[in-house]
């Protein structure tokens, strides 16, 4: 898994002493000048890296060695685009029909990234005589994958960010969580967060908006050099907000600098964002039969196979076999093509929701307007904005796709069974958080609580809080349980338990503050 | 681990011919032709399948792959009950003493399965000229496995749909769950929950009762067939209620359609069900030391030896090491039998009771009475009724198996010691349970809550359920803990640290109730 | 894996008839004359075992086989000491300088540990005529260790069990915790806890004290035989008092009997108590990019090389590769040094405190006083006790040998943004809990709750309780989720979620019993 380059570089006696030099500081030209002598020897057997790139190793094999290593280890490294083109269709890794013929012949390195569309970046500076920016964004990789590119950007998660600070009410729920709450005594004042916090806690996730706040001077070991000053960095988060304009970071679930399809496939990328009790995939997951298979046999599957083979690569699908990948069946024909429009086979929004709808239409979901003017899907009695939600048809065609995926190991009374179910489960939790928002409307009518009514934050005091847990939480913890077969999240593990309890908690504390009230007056 | 069948199919010429065959549709007749002659070859080498099974594969190879390639990946697909016979007896993984002569010479496969006991199974129906039926039960394997199949019916596992439906005390425990509760904006109304959300929910790990209702007839590759119409289905609950009348499911944790000892071994598979707050046994586990040694070195362990070599194929137990497992020390004696009667080495019941106590005789629970008529194994003071569980010479040899068990690794002086830990925590924990039950009481006599004095359900309200969850979550993780040394779930993982603060909650709730309460006269 | 020894007596010919004789009980004397004459075979291709040891196997082989086997795939049966001094001093297991000659030349067996000065072992007996103690102790391991033993001292771990229970604050919270509370039918009543399961709760982690009680007889293979009675055993806690005056446990983290440094580097052993909501490193580093790495790609890792290289060995660090190892770079040099002293990379304290503050200097924290004379190292208002804590000079040192870790896959610009928002983030959590200490000191003012001004237990109330919840399980919780970017655990998982709900809860319940208590009187 070593390429040439550094096999010259690190393991022959030249290597040790290529090493030493860097070590030692020796002026950065004669460094390079016998380092890319030593990279002369077996370009023939193993793609070349590319000049440029030659040009960055050296130095960061150094300065960051487990970025060097990282890359080695990964398919950018051993292959080049033209290599990647020869394959069959659905062999490919790349999807575009070309390539730049200045790409084609080298290894995908540091400088075919790091330096790719400079003049579209604001974080561009001169590094050493290139252009180099910081931030790969997706409109770099698409350079080699633009159709996987253009599928993500019909993905609810390239407006994550957006989705979340541009919708006044998802604004106010994050003032509520991440602001600073003081007592005088008597009563609490909340004041706005600070964007710090702001960066590691929803947008960690959801993506911040990287900015170029200026340039500064820092020491290397190559002397005084200048570097942009990034606000909002360093951030992996799905909706990111780039410097050269595109949304997005493929490196949320393709780790740099591996960028492995293995990684991507396996349920623990998911987890990082798709864990907490408000997006309960991965648990849900993780106690389900195809999360035990995947745990208790999945060492000896083949998550780098492409095409992925149903139940040949793989005998249960991880998140990716379901939302995610091409699948063939054992004749190599396809089950279901891949999409990175991940509600490709999702026909209903489940997850950070008042009330589980049919899916959005356009990613970008702060254009939304309910009848009563909130930027929501649905009314707050349930009934959805359907203007803006897909449509039977298009739930039906979602429901086929996943369906075909389903078959490759279930009948389909199993499949057609557990999809009523489902459905049930979608009427059965929109119910029960229409039973929580009645007693918290009558908890603003009466001024036990401010809200909606009074014009205040709808999600700062207690018994907003426990409304908000019925759905973000428990209501969504029992679908989650239903769609993916979770048992207990759908019980006790935040389920119906807490939902159950959750309303005679909701019912006293009205009852408590009405009381206190009344006494009050 | 590919059958010579499928080789044939799959990757030779012909294997391709025959593939395109299956999915241009051409007629079954020809299909079945080409491939009975394909699968002339090799059988010299590897074990034949039966030709019912030939008749399966075909069809089913195409239209559910991943089944196929599962079953491959069995050890059913590669051996015959003729050779499982020959093996010693402490490596055998049959237990009959004989099998039907038909069934010795040829694999375990779709077939054998599949039709067996057709008479007795009330879903069989006519397949091509087959009698087949889709849901095979322990009394299907019982045919070459009928010792685990007499143990596992002393299990209480196996009456785990029975133990739940039948108890009216538990039954309303279910309702207060899983029924949907109405606010007409002063108070809640609890409606009965609806069968799916039962099938999804508790049942899912308990069982479900799977009935026929009817026929149906549905699209196939060859053709309209007719298909018995399932409810409850698709299931695989450790009590299953199944069309031939037997109770409960192999698959829950022999997964089909590799049904591996590998997999019921690791932990994973007992933590579909054993992981929520109600049964946090894999949560447990996890933290212990056993299971930090099972995940850090686990992987280069053997899954599959059978008889399994304590300290050998393994250097920590697994959930199967202590329970259920057959261990033999490295001169090949057995350590302890095997056991599918999963209570064989548990002495306390500590799970879903109100208080822990010695472990009920009768695997069906739902025929216990205590001296207040209850379906319950205890007063609610705790006293045990002794009558329908097991006394202290049989909690002696429970105890003295599992001592067995632990000897292997442990001096008998810290198996002791930890027995005696775990004695006490269960009086504790029984106490704290007592602690809250009296507050509950004082709230049902004070009429500040409506229960047992009012014949109403004691589950559905707020301090009702801080009740449950004191003996359900809180008694029940810290005796988990003590068992398995799963340290903070005895602290602050559900542990002590909630079970004093609930006793906390319960008094002001009660408090501010009553106070509510003589304000309102 | 298997030493000579073993494969003399249990794989050949010879080995069955030794272990029948084990298993039959023949007289100890005529076994050990068979074994030893069995033993003299092969010796020169691998380290010798001692002669007592070889004194312990037979026996202890086939009464507790799994310790056997777990020491014979340990890299102390297969190596001797002076094997190990002859590395180099970077892939040097052993610390020491010197090792006493007569241990210099066989491989680590029972007796060389179990034997080990037995003058300072209150627990050393006669068996068979050797000074054998059952607890092996960290001055134990010093012989060969000495270096880790010194680091370890300074660790404050090396306190756990004393800083718990020498600091009247943190005993009074075990014993609001661990208590019994008993209700008379309108007040509870808090008694203090028993020893048992002080042992199994708090001490488990922290550590108990393990005394010799006396000695008693029991019966073995080789008839009864005397044994010393110890409290507190078994226990393998971080900080446990061992019979020979010292403190801690080598096995907390290098399991018995293998003592693998590839257990002490992966994350599942620092997970056995670093895991509950009091202090969930494993759990933000499971949904951390790092822990996602490691649980995609980390089987493939290598975890017994010695020295660790950064990037190569592995690509993203365990708790071990940031807080311990040695790590060094491609080149072989130190990134940074080995240190046992676990809080030599870490600059704050953030766990177990009501505000984070800059680190003890001594690891004994029981010695603390703050200015109100309370044992806390800060003020009830969060103003750090000074004298007690590191200095910024030093908090800048561990700052900088943290940075070097990072460094090795990160650029300057995301570490020192990385740490800028952790500054934030203690700065916000500390100010969220002051928030919550001023409801509750209102509520002890008012008498609302009984507490500091009372001279009351100041954990035992629902409030009081809340209010650790705000530091103990939130403010903690979001302060890991910022160390080591794990995302919702500083949101919705314990994070900032409940962190601002409760504020609002503490708030309510203040209100509640004020009016409760106003109408009382």
């Amino acid at each position: 898994m070593t390429g040439n380059w550094e096999k010259v570089i690190k393991s022959g006696g030249g290597s040790n002493a290529a090493w030493k030099l860097l070590k030692t500081g020796a002026s950065g030209l004669v460094m390079l000048f016998v380092l890319l002598g030593l990279v002369g020897i077996g370009h023939a057997q193993e793609p070349p890296v590319s000049e440029a790139t030659e040009g960055c190793l050296p130095c960061h094999g150094s300065v960051s060695p487990g970025i060097m290593y990282d890359w080695e280890n990964s398919f950018h490294s051993r292959t080049t685009p033209a290599d990647a083109l020869l394959k069959d269709k659905l062999a490919r890794r790349v999807s575009a029909d070309s390539i730049p013929g200045h790409l084609m012949t080298t290894t995908v390195g540091c400088a075919e990234c790091h330096t790719m569309n400079p003049e579209k970046h604001n974080d561009t500076f001169d590094h050493n005589g290139y252009q180099v920016h910081t931030v790969v964004t997706p409109e770099d990789c698409a350079t080699c994958h633009p159709v996987e590119k253009g599928q993500y950007e019909k993905n609810i998660m390239s407006y994550a960010h957006i989705n979340l600070t541009n919708n006044p009410v998802y604004h106010s729920l994050i003032v509520s969580i991440n602001g600073f709450q003081d007592f005088d005594g008597a009563s609490i004042n909340l004041v706005d967060p600070d964007e710090l916090t702001e960066f590691e806690s929803c947008l960690y996730c959801h993506g911040t908006e990287v900015m170029v706040q200026g340039t500064e001077a820092r020491e290397t070991i190559l002397g005084e050099m200048e570097f942009p000053v990034l606000s909002g960095w360093p951030n992996q988060g799905v909706g990111r907000l780039n410097p050269d304009g595109s949304m997005g970071s493929c490196t949320a679930c393709h780790t740099r600098h591996q960028f492995s399809i293995q990684m991507a496939r396996k349920p623990y990328t998911c987890s990082e964002c798709h864990k907490g009790p408000d997006v309960p995939g991965y648990k849900v997951y993780e106690v389900s039969k195809h999360g035990n298979i995947f745990s208790s046999l999945g060492k000896n599957w083949d998550f780098e196979e492409v095409p992925w083979v149903a139940g040949k690569s793989f005998t249960a699908p991880t998140c990716a076999g379901c939302h995610v990948s091409l699948l063939v069946d054992g004749g190599g024909e396809a089950v279901i093509e891949r999409s990175h429009q991940m509600n490709d086979r999702i026909w209903w929004r489940i997850l950070g929701v008042i009330y589980a709808h049919p899916h959005p239409i356009s990613p970008n979901t702060a254009i939304i307007r309910n009848k009563a003017g909130l930027p929501l899907a649905t009314e707050l009695t349930g009934e959805p904005a359907a203007e803006y939600l897909i449509d039977q048809d298009e739930m039906q065609s979602r429901r086929d796709r996943m369906r075909r995926v389903c078959l490759s190991c279930h009948s389909s009374q199993w499949v057609d069974n557990q999809f009523v179910r489902f459905e049930n489960t979608i009427k059965t939790t929109n119910d029960m958080t229409l039973t929580a928002t009645k007693i918290l409307s009558t908890a603003w009518e009466k001024g036990a609580a401010q809200g909606l009514p009074q014009g205040a934050n709808i999600f700062d005091e207690a018994i907003e809080k426990k409304w908000v847990e019925q759905w973000l939480f428990y209501a969504n913890s029992i679908r989650y349980a239903s769609a993916m077969a979770g048992a207990d999240y759908g019980v006790f593990a935040n389920g119906r338990w807490y939902l159950s309890k959750n309303i005679q908690e909701m019912r006293d504390w009205l009852q408590f503050k009405l009381k206190e009230d009344s006494h009050k007056k």
